[in-house]
């Protein structure tokens, strides 16, 4: 273990160093859910807090791999170090994609300035919902002035790993189907920001007339200072918007740090953190008891009505403590 | 409490003596999640494991319905005590039935030894999966001696109530779409005996053959005692095939019980029920460490990297002993 602690001291020494195989060592960490990740967590407490987190979320093919890549040449302009986490298995950071886009990815992957790491969720408990708040914290302390993480808009983890950001930013794109009913309405409601990509194309106005009059509807009647997601229009593929959407990002966050919300943010991520780890903890614990014979003993006395299933549970948690 | 541990102990001591009220309010008790549950379990426990559990399940459509009914007839015949548990919110048992259907059930409303009871979810932790156990033991204790549990075969937390079963019995009809296809392949993997109900219709040779041969596939290369399914034909309207389902469930029982497969279900099934209880109280625990001060203090020391996440879910896990 002390030998394990030094290694990871190592790797998180040299990832604050800007060393990209450190840094991409330690998210594999992550992902694997090796039994490291108490000593690197520990490691990386000290130095974590300071990136801003920029969720970015939409259906496939809505132009989302194109509008982070825009985003990141607009970044690295203003000589901001940039980390992305790409939680969608057809992202071109993993690979899934149209040559095209790998290849305008590529733009970045020689520059020392951005880290680009896709998640895999490799059926370890949790998924990408429990690795990615720990990528980002590498991400975060290898410094990292923003880290993105792009999800595809589907599913209940999509919505838990995008309840990670800082700001919200929701994609949509003009004849999705839908439209805007396209997306999963969870997702909808957290967005801090949304962009209409792709809108030189037919339907675009429509798409922004709904955005509308779903903005309108939501907010009525809410309490306390609230936020009202801007809509930005984007043409990403020629890098048309994009300082709108950087200046609308940057709106959200000065709103956010002014009225307490970039901290509650941050205290209910934690918490639920914390939480998760606690109870996978717990649940791991019950698991050993599983493969030893405390559960089997007691179930033994349960079958023959000996002993009731609360009181086995309760006896089942007493070993825990043991 | 003392006095809910009196009530408990005497609707437990009424619904022995064969009360239906009394039944019917202990499965109420278990629907609610009632804090009175641990009192109820500890009141039943030297009362179960007599009643022979089967688990029905098909597609809506298939005939279940009208299978149990004949086949609480025909136990009754035999001079048995019937409880039916139906898990199934488009069961006649739930009321929300054919005419028909709710007409031939009323055939049993009135008969003292038949106890028909729908279980509805209300969305309390685990759901039907949590409290179906606990309502079979309400049954058991009631003197029961066969407990019928009716699930529309769709879903995980349908397999884990099938799992609750000494002998699983998968209906299917032939016509229905694309035939043992439209059965989830979990549940046929589960299946103790295969019914093809409505054998008069076109096409219900073809279903049997079709079951015949994943059947075979099925069981090439099982080590070990391996009962192989049997496939009873049967027309539940007309009551046909009914004396060679209930010869089928009476034969998977005595295998089941002479190859100790009987002990290793009803092991099984207490085990996952305490590990389940057991981690629903960890759970439970955590949460009231939310609504308290403890997640949230830990969680700010989080945010300014005081304390890292593990650490922090250490100290959470602490507090539960406390």
């Amino acid at each position: 273990m002390s030998s394990h602690r030094h290694d990871i001291d190592d790797l998180v020494r040299r990832a604050r160093q800007g060393q990209a195989r450190a840094v991409a060592r330690l998210i594999s960490l992550v992902e694997d859910g090796a039994p490291d990740l108490r000593a690197l967590a520990a490691a990386l407490a000290r130095y974590t807090g300071r990136a801003q987190v920029v969720g970015i979320t939409g259906a496939p093919g809505v132009g989302k791999s194109s509008t982070v890549s825009v985003l990141i040449t607009a970044l690295r302009a203003a000589g901001k170090k940039i980390g992305v986490l790409a939680v969608d298995p057809s992202s071109p950071f993993s690979g899934g994609a149209l040559l095209g886009d790998r290849v305008r990815m590529q733009d970045h992957a020689t520059d020392s300035g951005v880290f680009i790491r896709s998640m895999a969720t490799r059926g370890h408990l949790g998924g990408t919902a429990w690795a990615t708040p720990q990528a980002v914290r590498v991400l975060d302390a290898a410094g990292c002035d923003v880290v993105v993480v792009e999800t595809v808009g589907v599913g209940q983890s999509e919505v838990e790993v995008l309840a990670l950001a800082d700001t919200v930013v929701v994609l949509l794109a003009p004849g999705m189907g839908d439209g805007i009913q396209a997306v999963k309405a969870g997702i909808l409601e957290v967005a801090d920001v949304f962009v209409v990509n792709k809108a030189d194309r037919e339907g675009s106005d429509q798409t922004v007339r709904d955005l509308k009059y779903m903005i309108s509807l939501g907010r009525r009647g809410t309490a306390g200072p609230s936020w009202r997601p801007p809509i930005v229009r984007t043409v990403a593929t020629r890098s048309e918007g994009i300082e709108d959407l950087l200046t609308a990002i940057e709106e959200h966050q000065r709103w956010a740090l002014r009225h307490g919300e970039l901290d509650a943010r941050r205290q209910r991520r934690a918490e639920a953190e914390v939480e998760a780890i606690a109870l996978a903890q717990l649940r791991a614990k019950l698991g050993d008891l599983r493969r030893g014979s405390a559960l089997s003993g007691l179930a033994k006395r349960v079958v023959v009505g000996e002993l009731d299933v609360y009181r086995a549970a309760d006896e089942l948690i007493a070993e825990l403590g043991a």
